[in-house]
């Protein structure tokens, strides 16, 4: 009764914002149509005013947007409402809003007007001086433009306006996005998955890139066959809408999977491809940019110049992964050794300029500064996290947090308007038919192949219903609109936009809502404590499931990687956790007594004094919801015993003696190791071999 | 012993920074003057490329700064260093890039060449069209140019791009500091200040802007006289400048007050005015520039001008306070009947934005949106607080902290920065000789006379020594140069902005820095614990003081004062809060019976359970320092017992026995107001008085 009640109050609360947009919108139109007249006669300092007041207008109406999706999100998680997440809803509301800027407001209180136009006969310089008897201008270039658009270059303004610069997405809102992704990684799930995360993401990301370019090259054929493309498409356009598509964003899946609590290590596998999977898309894509110009006009297959591509790749990835990485150990250095964490305004402040010069320095060097940004927050999260002071983690967390939600729901929103707003659309359905049957066979060649390749090495299998649902998650969105919305210069590029902003849509909207019947159909386990979860480890409940046979096949696998994850497991334990946070084993113990001076000058006082374990960030991780509810009562009985394995696992300590043997998770590693001091003499016998583990 | 390893350790740190930041800007310069060869080739593409690294270089120079600067005050703060505050320090630091970017990067890098020019007869547009041989470009205007700086524009390019768009002081910087500033104004002592802070504020912002303004105009026939003045200097322009340097900003004076726990009055009276005649400033320089063009080429005294300049001001004035009130009174209804609480992101989010879009609503309304920013601050902290869940009300509080730290330290970096990088500044010795006797008589003519004024009215007088303060305290920052950079294209206003400048360096420097030996000097108490300071109400403590005789002759003053209050206060408890918060009493009960159906649907359900009292911010007011430390032994014995008075009052009762009779505190009043219902009804008879009451 009072739900229903507030949900009235909720939908007549936001009948009225809409409203109070749709007046604004006309408000804007009206008064810049009265002002124009005066326009000419006060000169630029009342168009300047008036630009001023249009932009004002402009956010507000994004801002009016995102107040209105977040009250009716409140009002879905009020009645636990799943089949429409927050970013479909954005989507929709921005819709709405593009579709009253188009048809909405009477284009006729714009006067068509053609902008005085000069000659010269150089090419376009940045800068250009206009004389008017005797008094210089300045002008900027802005950009090339169509001649049949000059005409209406006036008429366009309103919804020209609202267009957002491109880069605004890759500077101002992606980073957040990026970075709150590295920092609330689940790290010990991220860790544990790291082999099958990178190769989804670098192998997988290149397959389904190169298999949608090519298939998207026979569409580009066939629409050439049946005169359906009146411009130029190039391969290496393909190959680019390959890049750009190829970013899979499931934070509509992951939401779900967060508010349900699914498997954690499904979770993992989801989250870390996708976040993997945006950079290496980014870097792919400007690498196959730098392919382009290097055929001169041919665009066809060069040998030296797709080394050069795949140089360029390597370059920029290794140069952002290090760069990010370097300013997150440098800060962590800053935290450590000041005693910055008695003052954690000062602490916060320093943590989010460092976390965003990250991003400036990759930027500045050429490097990609959301790829950046990522690894930053990684390193920040594994390490600099450990040294705030409690209220600065609090604080930083939810800074970003904050950040991350406002700017996702804005580029959300933005989708939804640019459908209607976007003036340079070219709608061509079999380039589209096209684009959506390489999408899922795309995502299929990725997931499928590579799932039964990492199963043979893999001591936990991925199952066929994670396969599935990784397959059904492949929803595109944030990257791959930044990313085809960057430039739209061409009718290829204008192509490859609208297509993908109608995959977004569909892919968020479908598979987004279709994810909770999706879950139940799969059975896959919901109502994982992601605390409990660590207890049994990834084989224990192998066994409950009855693969023990083929367990005993992979022996020599599973001692491989779990050798590889102890070395880099120790070296971080041993040395750089001592170096760049307070816990961890004193230096002066763990690195041989030579480099004494140097191992005390480093080693945090308290170090000595608590040899404690570090404080565990994936214990904080904040849950957003509270509503821990079951809606899947079949999930217990048909999920093959998976229910009894985690109630089993966290009440009794049976499991934890036969997880022993496995020596996977990261507590037991810890345990043994500061039992026996033989490993770690082993340790220092490989040291040389760890440059390389270090960047895993 | 150790702190100096500290120190050691923080300067080498600051050193390395300097030198990145050095290293930094040499590779910029470098960078550019490499690929500038390739621009002309690979054309515009490139050279966006290359302004994009460009920018990225540029914010990562003031990032760097404030990363410097974050850990000098660190360090100042860790060796209790008081003598220079953080954004003195951020000037200094600009100070040296500056001098870095001016002289220390070769000017040779760039090649002199002048941009292409074409001429139009018809007057400058926005837009301008060029066509390169069939291919159209379009340009944007980007303002007049001088004839002599043509040929510079290429050479000047890396110190304008430092240069930021004055718009961002204004609509990205200024908002959040002056929202922080409404937002943690201590409520209590705020309002009972309210009468002598807007007298403050408003006329004496007024006398102090046109006694600078008649003054500087003195200065300015005087130079004409000797021959200094090269070019147009109205006499509104001397008015602008009195109203641009009329706003104080003195948040060094209270950033030491906050730390050593300064007289909670004196705090707020400074406090109050300084926030409040940034307003003021604001739109009176607005309503300055709206009289120029009104008296055509005389910029002479013109009556009719001059009120409808008035009219301006007050009509700019009112309507960025309504919508400012009315945002703050939206957002308190939305989170009062929504229960958003239980989600504190989406809450935090929601606040930000109503917030945000209050800005942007008074600012496409023609209104101030700064002013409107201020007015949202303080009913927000009134209201949409109480309805705000326990982890929201500390979320938005460091949100805004951070913000408004990065904000104002950016500023106060730039202004020293801006000191060295900008193109056109005017060195006047003898208008900046007057503008410094001016600013002082001006401060001497608002404070002195004024505070005369109030204390005939007031019951608990502004002692001279807190009248010194307050003249000593009157820094210029922000606002000032804020206002000053908004518009630089004139000779008289090139001149104004040069001496904004060197008047907020001495001002933040000498009297930032004086301020410890200040409140020593003049006997002010220091130590007050703000909760504490609450039950000595302002007369108890003048009693103390030996002022009995005097209170008597004030009685009538003091009943009429005491009425104001009362009537605001009742209303305010018991009509606003229990529509938009969820305490207070229960409106079925304050609200005449016909009101009824209204009454109980506005009514929070908690307002029935819990009659308890609003849980006041007041007490939650985050103290950024924990070094409750009295570094003037001398005040106890010096201040008039002041501190005698503070422990009595601490700790017996007797004293609130005798502030009873007073019933000036919100405590009280709310104790005897819950206690009679008489009171209640004699508020109910004068409800039609309130309207004007409703405002203040």
């Amino acid at each position: 009764m009072e739900a229903l009640r507030d949900a009235a109050c909720a939908a007549r609360g936001s009948m009225m914002m809409m409203m109070l947009v749709w007046i604004l919108l006309n408000a804007a139109a009206g008064l810049s149509a009265e002002e124009r007249g005066m326009v000419e006669e006060l000169g630029t300092e009342k168009e300047a005013e008036e630009s001023h007041r249009q932009d004002s207008v402009n956010l507000l109406t994004f801002i009016s947007l995102l107040t209105l999706t977040i009250l009716t999100i409140w009002l879905f998680k009020h009645r636990r409402v799943r089949f429409l997440h927050e970013t479909g809803l954005a989507m929709i509301y921005g819709l709405l809003v593009g579709v009253i800027l188009r048809y909405g407001i009477p284009a006729a209180s714009y006067h068509n007007k053609t902008p005085p136009s000069c000659s010269l006969k150089e090419g376009p310089s940045s800068t250009l001086l206009l004389n008017v008897s005797g008094k210089f201008f300045e002008y900027t270039l802005k950009g090339e433009i169509n001649f049949k658009e000059i005409h209406n270059v006036e008429q366009n303004d309103m919804l020209r306006k609202v267009t957002f610069d491109p880069e605004v997405f890759f500077n101002i809102l992606l980073p957040p996005i990026i970075f709150h992704a590295g920092y609330s990684l689940k790290k010990r799930h991220f860790f544990r998955n790291l082999g099958s995360i990178i190769t989804y993401a670098f192998l997988g990301t290149a397959i389904s890139c190169f298999f949608i370019g090519n298939l998207m090259y026979g569409v580009v054929k066939l629409m050439r066959a049946v005169g359906q493309l009146t411009d130029k498409f190039y391969y290496t356009d393909c190959l680019f809408f390959g890049a750009i598509i190829s970013a899979t964003d499931p934070v509509t899946v992951l939401a779900i999977f967060n508010e349900l609590h699914a498997d954690g290590d499904l979770y993992a596998l989801l989250f870390g491809e996708s976040v993997m999977n945006d950079a290496v898309a980014i870097v792919l894509s400007s690498s196959i940019m730098a392919y382009q110009p290097a055929g001169a006009n041919t665009h066809m297959f060069d040998a030296s110049a797709f080394f050069k591509s795949v140089g360029i790749f390597l370059g920029i990835f290794s140069g952002s992964f290090v760069m990010g990485a370097a300013t997150g150990v440098v800060t962590a250095l800053v935290t450590k050794f000041t005693k910055l964490h008695c003052f954690p305004l000062l602490e916060t402040a320093l943590f989010f300029l460092m976390s965003w010069s990250t991003f400036l320095l990759a930027e500045a060097c050429g490097f990609t500064g959301v790829v950046a940004v990522l690894f930053c927050g990684i390193t920040q999260a594994h390490y600099t996290y450990n040294n705030l002071s409690e209220e600065s983690t609090k604080r930083t967390k939810q800074l970003f947090e904050v950040l991350h939600f406002l700017a996702e729901n804005f580029i959300f929103s933005y989708m939804g308007l640019a459908l209607f707003t976007f003036q340079k659309h070219v709608f061509s359905p079999i380039f589209i038919a096209g684009a959506f049957m390489a999408i899922f066979l795309g995502r299929a060649l990725n997931i499928y192949p590579l799932s039964f390749l990492l199963n043979l090495g893999r001591r936990d299998k991925i199952r066929g219903n994670f396969q599935h649902m990784m397959m059904f998650a492949g929803l595109r969105g944030a990257m791959a609109f930044a990313l085809a919305i960057r430039d739209t210069a061409t009718y290829a590029r204008q192509m490859m936009f609208t297509t993908t902003l109608l995959i977004v849509f569909f892919t968020v909207w479908v598979f987004g809502g279709g994810t909770t019947p999706m879950l139940s159909w799969l059975h896959i386990r919901v109502g994982v404590d992601p605390d409990q979860d660590v207890q049994p480890s990834g084989d224990s409940f192998q066994v409950l499931q009855g693969d023990g046979p083929q367990e005993d096949g992979q022996s020599k696998t599973k001692q491989e990687s779990a050798w590889l994850f102890r070395l880099w497991y120790t070296f971080d334990h041993n040395y750089l956790k001592p170096i760049l946070t307070h816990s961890g084993p004193p230096l002066t113990s763990t690195l041989p007594s030579y480099c004494g001076p140097l191992a005390s000058c480093l080693t945090s006082p308290r170090a000595y004094e608590n040899q404690e374990q570090l404080r565990d960030p994936d214990n904080d991780f904040v849950h957003n919801d509270a509503d821990l509810t079951f809606t899947f009562g079949d999930t217990s009985i048909t999920a093959n015993g998976a229910s009894a394995s985690r109630t089993d696992a966290a009440g009794g300590p049976g499991w934890s003696a036969n997880g022993k043997r496995s020596g996977s998770t990261s507590e037991e590693a810890l345990e043994r190791e500061l039992d026996s001091r033989e490993q770690e003499l082993l340790s220092r016998g490989t040291r040389l071999v760890f440059p390389m583990e270090e960047h895993v």
